[in-house]
C-alpha cells in the first residue's frame, strides 16, 4: 500500500516543477529531444522489471503490456523527431513589409512556447500508454513543460517504478531536476489542480470524474485548460452490402474488438448496427461465447461492470444473446430511440449491443441519436458509395475519428492521428491526446516583433542554425531568412 | 434606439445558424474563400455609407475608421487566401505502413472541420476591426462556422448596417442563409451563450464581463470553448543605453502610443519603465500636454475613465506629471511594488504611468510584478545584448507579443501574428484572436482511417484536386499521394 503524498511532499513537487520550468522551456529543441529519447531508451531497458509489476497490478497479459511499453517509447521517439524537425514549434516568420496596406508590416516571428508545469491524471486501463509514461506526459515534455503525474490507484507500484526509471533517465541525460514528479491520492490531485503553479491538466477517465475536475480547472481564480478524455460509445454501422459480402468476418472482427483487453478500451465498439434479417445471430453468439473469461483491471472496475451490466439487461427491449465469456445484447433502433438515455450509457467492460435497423431511414435516425464520440465506424462496400457519401458527414459531425471497414480499438500514434471527439467524449474537442499535435495543448504562441537577430531564440534566427522546418512569408522551408 | 432582439428573433437566428452549419462546413475551401472575398468587397464598397455612421456613434475620426475598414476587408482576404492555399485546414496524411512497429499503421488523414455556430461578442473600441466584421467573425467564417454577432451597444446602428451589407454579400455570393446573424441586448447574448446550438464563443471586452461569460460557457451542460480578450497593461521597459541614444524619440513615441485612439486600445502602453535620472520629465510632460483632447467612445467609457483616473491619482506614491490633454502619472518601482494591485489595475483611456527604476535589480523586480499581458516591450541598444538576453525570456513568460524598440499599439494582421497572452489578458492563451491561426479556435480535427478515395472529402483525396498544401508522411507538399 503506497500512502498518499503528504502536503509537504506535494509542495516540494510543485516547487520543483515550477523551478524546472524556465530551464526546460528554454532548452534547445534538439537537446530536449535527446532527453526524451533517453527516457524512451530507459523505458525499453526497464521493460523486464516493469511488465511483471504491471501484470500483477492490472491483470493484463504480458504481450499486451510489452506492446504498450513499445508504444510508449515509440511515442516519445516520435516527439523527439518532430522536435528536431521543428514542426512542433510551429515557427512562422513574416519579414517586414514597408509596402503593406493599409499600414506597413513589422517583422513578426511566432513560436510556440511551453505553458509551464502540467498535471497529468493517469488512467487505469493502459498502465503504460495512458499512465505515467503515456501520451499526456510525452506530449507535455516535448512541449517543454515539467509534468506532475497523479498516479492511478489501480497500479501504484508500477507508477512509482516507472517514474523512478524516467526521473533517473532525465537526470543522467541532463534535464533540470523537477522535470517529472509523481503524486498519489485523489485529494492530493485536486489540491494540485487548484495550485497556481499548475498551468494545464490532462485527464483520461470516467465522465463524472472528468466533469468534476474540469469544473475545478476552469473556475479557478486563474482558469487553466483542462483536456479530458471522458468516455465513448464508438458506434459501428454496417450496410446490407457489407453483410452480404463479408458478414461472418464482420461478426468475428466485432467480437474481437469489443472484447479486446477485456472490453476496457475507450475505443471499444459499444454498439453494432446491422440491417434486420442479417442472419449473423448465431455467428455473433458463438464468437462471444467463445471468448475466454479474463480478470478485469481491478475490483472497482469489475463491480462497475457488473452493476452496469445488470442495469443494461433490465432495460425494456434489450435482449441477451450471449452471457458467457463476453456479453452480447440485442435491441432494435425503434427500441433504442424509445429508451435512448438508458441504452446509450457507456458500460466499461466486455459487453456490446447489436442494434437492428429496418431500412435507411432507421439507420439515419440511429446516427442522429448519438452525441459526441471518439470514433464512429462504417462498414460498407464500393456499391454503397452514395450511401456512404451521405453518412460520412453525419459521422464526422459526431466523432473525432471516422473508420472505414475497420475496428476502433487500436489508436495508431502518428502525425495524422486524432484521438478526441465532441463532448462528452472529450472536454476540448479541438485537441487530441494522441499523435504529434497533442503537444499543442501545452504550448502557447509568442510573437517577437522587430527583434534583432542577436537576441532572438535560436529557432527564430535568420540563419536557422538547427535547420528546422519554418513557415517564412507563407511557405514552409528549412532555409535561411533574408531581411 | 435599436430594441433588444426578441426571444422569437433569437430562436430564429439560432435555428438559421444551425441550419446553415452543415452546408457551410461542407463547402469547398475555394468556394468559401469566394464568399469571404465577396464580403470583403462589399465592406470596401460600403465604406462611404458605414464610416459616417461609425464616426457619429464612436466619435472616432474618419481616417482611423477608414483604416479599420481596410484592415477588416484585408483580413477577410487574408483568410480567403489561406483557405485556397490550404494551410487553414491543416491536412495531414499518413499513408498505411504495414511494417510499422509495434503494430502496422493504417492510412490516416486528418483535417480540421468547423465546430458549428459561433457566438461573437463585439467590442466597442474598434467598431469595424473587432466588431461585426472583425477578426472573430472573419476567422470563424473562414473555419466554416456560421456566426451570430452580439452587437456592442456602443455602435448599434453601425452594427445593423454592417451586418446588412455582409448578409447581402453572402446571399448574392451563394453562401447558405444563416451564415451570419446579428442580435442585440446583454441578456439576449447570455441566453444565446447557453444555447446548445452555439459551439464556441469569442469575446473582446472588460475583465469582469469576460470572466462572467467565460464561466457561463465552460459550466454549461455541454461546455464550449470561450476565447476572451480581457485587458492588458502592456508595460514598456527602457534601458539606460536607449535613453542615452534616443530618449526624446522614446518620450514622443510613448505619448503618441498611449494616446492613440484616445487611449482606447487594448494594446495601450499603460506603464513606461525608465531609469532614474532619465531627464525626460519635461519632454514627456510637454508631449502629453500637447495632445488634443478628443471625445471618448461613449459616456459609459468616459465615466469609467474618470473614476479610474480619480482612483489612480489618489494612490499613495503616484504623482501627476500632466493632466491636460492626456494624463501622465509618475511613480517608482519601490512604490509600485508596495501598492502593486492598486497601481497595476488597468485604466482604459488616455492615461499612462512612468515608473522609475533604480538599477537592474529594480528593473527585474518590476518585470516580475506583472501577470499576463497581451504585449511587453523592450527599448534597448545593441550594447544591451546581454541584458536583453536576460530580460526577453522574462517578458516572454508574461506576454503573447514581445516588441523591440517599438510601440504595442497597432496589431499587424499576418501569419505570424499572435494577439493573446497569459491570463488575465486572455482566457485561452494558447489561441490568438488576430492572424491566420485565429481560425483554429473554431476548428476541430477529424481523422479518417482507411477510407476509400471515392468517399473522402476532396481535400483529402489522393489526387489533391485543389492543389492545396498538405503534410504527407511528414513533409509539406502540394502534390498527389501515392498509396
Amino acid at each position: 500500500m503506497i500512502p498518499d503524498t503528504t502536503p509537504a511532499e506535494l509542495e516540494q513537487a510543485l516547487a520543483d516543477a515550477a523551478a524546472a520550468a524556465p530551464a526546460l522551456g528554454a532548452s534547445e529543441p534538439a537537446v530536449r529531444a535527446g532527453w526524451i529519447r533517453a527516457v524512451a531508451d530507459a523505458l525499453d531497458a526497464a521493460a523486464d522489471e516493469l511488465v511483471p509489476i504491471a501484470m500483477r497490478e492490472s491483470s493484463l497479459p504480458e504481450p499486451r503490456l510489452r506492446g504498450e511499453v513499445a508504444r510508449s517509447s515509440g511515442q516519445l521517439r516520435m516527439f523527439a523527431e518532430v522536435l528536431e524537425e521543428g514542426s512542433l514549434l510551429e515557427v512562422v516568420i513574416d519579414t517586414a513589409d514597408a509596402e503593406a496596406k493599409p499600414v506597413p508590416r513589422p517583422d513578426l516571428r511566432r513560436v510556440l512556447v511551453p505553458l509551464g508545469p502540467v498535471l497529468v491524471f493517469a488512467a487505469s486501463n493502459f498502465p503504460f500508454a495512458f499512465s505515467v509514461c503515456g501520451g499526456d506526459t510525452a506530449s507535455a515534455l516535448a512541449a517543454g513543460c515539467p509534468v506532475i503525474v497523479k498516479a492511478h490507484p489501480g497500479h501504484p507500484e508500477l507508477s512509482v517504478k516507472t517514474a523512478e526509471v524516467m526521473i533517473e533517465a532525465l537526470r543522467v541525460a541532463g534535464s533540470p531536476a523537477g522535470t517529472l514528479g509523481l503524486i498519489q491520492g485523489f485529494d492530493v490531485g485536486v489540491t494540485a489542480l487548484k495550485d497556481p503553479r499548475i498551468t494545464a491538466a490532462g485527464f483520461t477517465g470516467s465522465v463524472p470524474a472528468g466533469k468534476a475536475l474540469h469544473e475545478i480547472a476552469v473556475t479557478r481564480p486563474e482558469p487553466i485548460p483542462f483536456y479530458g478524455e471522458l468516455g465513448s460509445l464508438n458506434p459501428v454501422f454496417v450496410t446490407q452490402a457489407a453483410v452480404d459480402a463479408r458478414g461472418k468476418d464482420i461478426a468475428t472482427g466485432y467480437v474481437g474488438s469489443f472484447t479486446l483487453g477485456v472490453g476496457q478500451f475507450c475505443t471499444k465498439p459499444g454498439l453494432l448496427f446491422l440491417p434486420a434479417g442479417h442472419g449473423l445471430q448465431e455467428q455473433l453468439t458463438e464468437a462471444a461465447g467463445g471468448v475466454a473469461e479474463a480478470p478485469m483491471l481491478n475490483d472497482r472496475i469489475k463491480e462497475g461492470f457488473s452493476s452496469g451490466l445488470d442495469r443494461l439487461q433490465k432495460v425494456e427491449g434489450v435482449r441477451v444473446w450471449a452471457s458467457a465469456g463476453a456479453t452480447l445484447l440485442q435491441t432494435t433502433v425503434t427500441e433504442l430511440l424509445a429508451r435512448r438515455d438508458e441504452i446509450l450509457e457507456e458500460c466499461f467492460g466486455p459487453v456490446s449491443i447489436v442494434v437492428e435497423y429496418d431500412g435507411l431511414d432507421e439507420l439515419r435516425s440511429a446516427v442522429d441519436a448519438f452525441e459526441g464520440n471518439l470514433t464512429a465506424t462504417l462498414h460498407a462496400e464500393s456499391s454503397d458509395t452514395e450511401l456512404a457519401g451521405e453518412l460520412l458527414p453525419l459521422l464526422t459531425a459526431r466523432a473525432g475519428r471516422v473508420l472505414w471497414n475497420g475496428w476502433p480499438t487500436g489508436v495508431a500514434v502518428s502525425w495524422a492521428q486524432h484521438h478526441g471527439g465532441p463532448f462528452p467524449s472529450t472536454v476540448g474537442s479541438i485537441h487530441t491526446s494522441v499523435g504529434v499535435t497533442a503537444a499543442r495543448r501545452f504550448q502557447r504562441p509568442v510573437a517577437y516583433q522587430d527583434t534583432p537577430d542577436a537576441v532572438l531564440p535560436a529557432v527564430l534566427k535568420d540563419s536557422n542554425p538547427a535547420g528546422i522546418s519554418r513557415r517564412v512569408n507563407g511557405s514552409v522551408t528549412t532555409g535561411e531568412v533574408s531581411r
